[in-house]
């Protein structure tokens, strides 16, 4: 039938995160009806982008190189090295932060029961990395969850192994925050982790 | 730089409606992390289909070929003529009620301080057919806005000048709405056209 392709267009758009039959309509027509050129443009870079990107040799994040551009950066610091679970992640701190270590990018966390194990996140890699002796702290940032928390105490312990010292992101009331709004477990970290006023 | 090509993917994600910065990343990640089969194919069939879907050349729906699935089915009825703003519009009709007659897509609305008068719309297209005398009655089905009012007076204007009957979509409130929550102008139109029960 003739209306096949725009189904087809439809369809293939509900690839994309959280978008769903009614969102990939929107989509499909809009590109129809006023961004022609946006959509040939995207087409192009998204097949460039999937045949090219990789991932960065140093620190698993995605580059089109061997290398990221902080990985082949001459002005970071190669004593700090952060380990985030995911590009995102890495992203977050790079712009709110003025971190000038480099990074380590799990592309995921430990999960037994879906198979992620330490080989799968490039753990291996990353005890030889550190074995090497040039990172003296790593700054562990996975995500506060209950896998998240698992693969930092991995992370921990296998830092210890080499003589590097790990290290956490803090955990409190968010700045800006309303204790009345704040979660119990969130709460009482922070009422735990207390520190003297000076 | 290295992230370039990332980064033009991003920017190029936000063509799409209702993507902004944070949610073209989310897209992006998402696609390279967990999607690359499936981008590739959204990369072709997007490519395919601004190339080769156009209007059909009845009812300015979007189609592949000459005339749309409807447009060319032998089975719908040509006295029943149904305008709507958009493809959107059209398929909502055609998804929620049993309507068997054909459609027009004006492909918008009046609207002359934004340069959209009768030629942009294909209004002197939509006369002639009117005029050919196989339409009997032109259903308006135009959204419930000032400019789609203007617009709905015109085209019953034209119905009339080429002995077609207008009709309008009824207007009211919704099914499974509360009176309470339902906005003033609607209540008000809802009120002032209330039937006698029978």
């Amino acid at each position: 039938m003739s209306a096949s392709l725009l189904e087809q267009l439809i369809e293939s758009l509900r690839v994309l995160p959280g978008v769903g039959q009614k969102t990939a309509q929107r989509m499909a027509y809009h590109l129809l009806e006023r961004e022609r050129e946006g959509g040939r443009h995207l087409s192009a870079i998204l097949a460039e982008s999937i045949e090219k990107i990789g991932h960065c040799a140093q620190c698993r994040d995605f580059t089109e190189g061997e290398l990221c551009a902080i990985c082949a950066s001459g002005s970071r610091d190669r004593h700090l090295l952060c380990c985030v679970e995911s590009p995102a992640d890495r992203l977050a701190i790079e712009q709110a932060t003025g971190y000038r270590g480099v990074y380590y990018i799990l592309q995921g966390r430990l999960s037994p029961l879906d198979g992620i194990g330490p080989r799968e996140l490039g753990l291996d890699k990353l005890g030889e990395r550190l074995q090497q002796g040039e990172v003296s702290e790593l700054i562990i940032a996975t995500n506060p969850t209950v896998e998240g928390e698992a693969t930092a105490h991995y992370l921990a312990q296998l830092a210890r192994q080499h003589g590097v010292t790990p290290s956490r992101l803090a955990h409190g009331v968010p700045l800006g925050g309303e204790l009345e709004y704040v979660d119990r477990g969130t709460l009482s970290h922070a009422f735990g982790s207390r520190s003297e006023m000076v």
